[in-house]
């Protein structure tokens, strides 16, 4: 069948107004009454075409993506067993797990200068939050590797990052996964233009509510806390917001790490047994103490820090994570960090960071044809 | 470029150990260093095929589908702008905020005999979810209901459900969403041959965290820790697991509501202000009064419950959602409910709620072709 040439009307991008009238318009009785006559369906209205071949669908996407470059060099799906460099066809089953339930772990790797920088902690990770989401692997470990390196490569890629997600895979849309032919492995390339973090930004501590311990410590694709979080911050005008704890303490940001100088010279990362262990924190925890040696820092520390004291006494303060390498705070929840100025400490733990993913010791150099 | 043939370890459905291993045999370290010979890519590795046209994809894909008859025989995306019948193109792209960050929401609909049951209630409900996810829609209530009723049409399907989202669409990988094109909304038709639930089953109660209101209220995709407790009471030999809050009192199944028939023969369902409003449940609230007037029971009502009360002293208990309707529950983490057998006020109201999806005022005749 072809389709029918169709006059729906063309998607809106800004609806949000759409969700507030059609909600204002119909509010919700216990007891429901359909809005037209009982059983019938409301004739005349438009029709949705209906594709029967594959053929025509991929046409049909392709056609979108003509006139656009693709945003995506690459990507790798298990399902489809390769990797495909058509944007139009960069999709995943709707069956998924990961898609319809958020059964999915995921994890990522900067690529700058085409290397990958500290794809194996990653992956180590990676790992260990899909054990903790019960969620297997089509591949060992050592094939998830090569492919993730195969992807880059063919992605011709230079700087940006790699991202990637084991799935329960498709199946029968019930909640288990009891009934999943097995899982998936998908995997992309992202190519943004990224460099050191030199000027700070503004925190807010958010109230929409924290994850419970066992998710926020596995890497998975339940990110709507963080989404909101997200966008709360930027609603204040802010970078991105933080997330203080049931105790007061401070845990983490939205997709970053937190880290604080204090004023006794003493760098503070909080500790890891509520919010995730981010690969870029701890490899700063594991370059600070050069500071030490030459004397910048005093200390180098994980421990549950108090918002509080946090706000009132950090001499520098920080968001840290892959891409940034660390981004200061000059600002929390219009609280002056320090001076409000970008510290040095801030900026000589930075340097030690992005030396590391320029010159470091764990950098897979990108085999491109 | 032709895909290469490949030597890959095929797919492995049980794979658990593979994640173990890996963990076991991959300790992290702070300082992480590179397992082959530094900057250098191991050699000699299966070649991943890599495919640029999408026209070759596809044929894959179909291949894959050629043996086996399609389990889903409709899916509409607002990304084609159309229905597809063909599984091997009913996906989503990787990109949309749905996919990696779980910002989307979802609702449901029955079908039986050739009717959607209570679409507009549900409807109602995942615009609702919408708005406090902060995701728009791409048409007005009007257009998503139409799509719905053609796709359900399409797949000719008599007997099963409809799933749909609203995902706050593509983008740029990123965790706001401010960069994402605009909404999206997709659906799917799931054939199911089900009948009124006549046995009993066994419910435990999960150690699994319950979600914060916020997020419990709202029907998104963030549904991890539904999986992980309903994997957890599989394991433990029970139909489903119950949530009980951190004040001791019955909360939700991981995807149906619960209710309880008291000694005093008092149907109580559990107040909505941390769950999700199931529409069944809303349903058969609305219903039981009928009961109320026959002499079943001697009252309907919603309130707060605890665990222990509702466990040693109700007569009846029993899980609540669509396309059970009441599943009765005759055991409870190793405590018998009331006798231990199915008892007669909940059948009472599995055959009220039966009798209303065959034949209640709130269906919608498809009009099929």
């Amino acid at each position: 069948m072809s389709p029918t040439p169709t006059s729906l009307p063309p998607a809106i991008k800004d609806t949000s107004k759409y969700v507030l009238a059609c909600v204002a318009s119909s509010p919700i009785v216990v007891s429901s009454q359909p809005r037209g006559a009982m059983g019938s369906y409301v004739q005349g209205e438009d029709e949705v075409p209906v594709y029967e071949s594959g053929a025509e669908i991929v046409q049909k996407l392709q056609e979108k993506w003509k006139s656009t470059a693709a945003p995506f060099p690459a990507m790798y799906s298990s399902v489809l067993g390769g990797i495909i460099l058509d944007p139009a066809m960069m999709s995943i089953p709707l069956d998924d797990h990961m898609v319809h339930r958020g059964h999915g772990v995921f994890d990522t790797a900067m690529i700058l200068d085409g290397h990958l920088y500290e794809l194996d902690p990653h992956l180590d990770r990676f790992l260990r939050s899909a054990a903790k989401a019960r969620i297997g692997t089509p591949f060992p470990r050592d094939t998830l590797r090569s492919i993730l390196v195969q992807m880059t490569a063919a992605s011709n890629c230079r700087r940006g990052s790699i991202r990637y997600w084991l799935s329960a895979g498709g199946g029968d849309f019930l909640l288990s996964s009891a009934g999943c032919a097995g899982p998936a492995f998908y995997a992309v390339v992202i190519p943004t233009d990224y460099s050191q973090c030199r000027h700070g930004v503004r925190a807010v501590t958010t109230s929409v509510p924290m994850k419970p311990p066992l998710f926020a410590t596995m890497k998975n694709v339940n990110y709507l806390p963080n989404v909101l979080s997200i966008m709360d911050a930027e609603d204040r005008g802010a970078f991105a917001s933080v997330w203080v704890d049931g105790e007061g303490n401070v845990a983490e940001g939205p997709m970053v790490n937190v880290a604080f100088v204090t004023a006794a010279g003493e760098l503070v990362l909080p500790a890891f047994d509520k919010i995730l262990a981010g690969c870029t924190a701890k490899r700063l925890l594991a370059l600070a103490p050069r500071l030490v040696e030459t004397g910048l820092l005093k200390a180098v520390t994980t421990r549950h820090i108090a918002a509080d004291e946090a706000k009132r006494c950090s001499a520098e303060m920080a968001f840290v994570g892959s891409g940034l390498p660390v981004l200061p705070i000059v600002e929390w929840d219009d609280q002056l960090i320090g001076d409000g100025k970008v510290g040095k400490t801030m900026m000589a733990l930075s340097d030690l960071l992005w030396e590391d993913m320029k010159s470091g010791p764990d950098r897979i150099a990108v085999p491109y044809k």
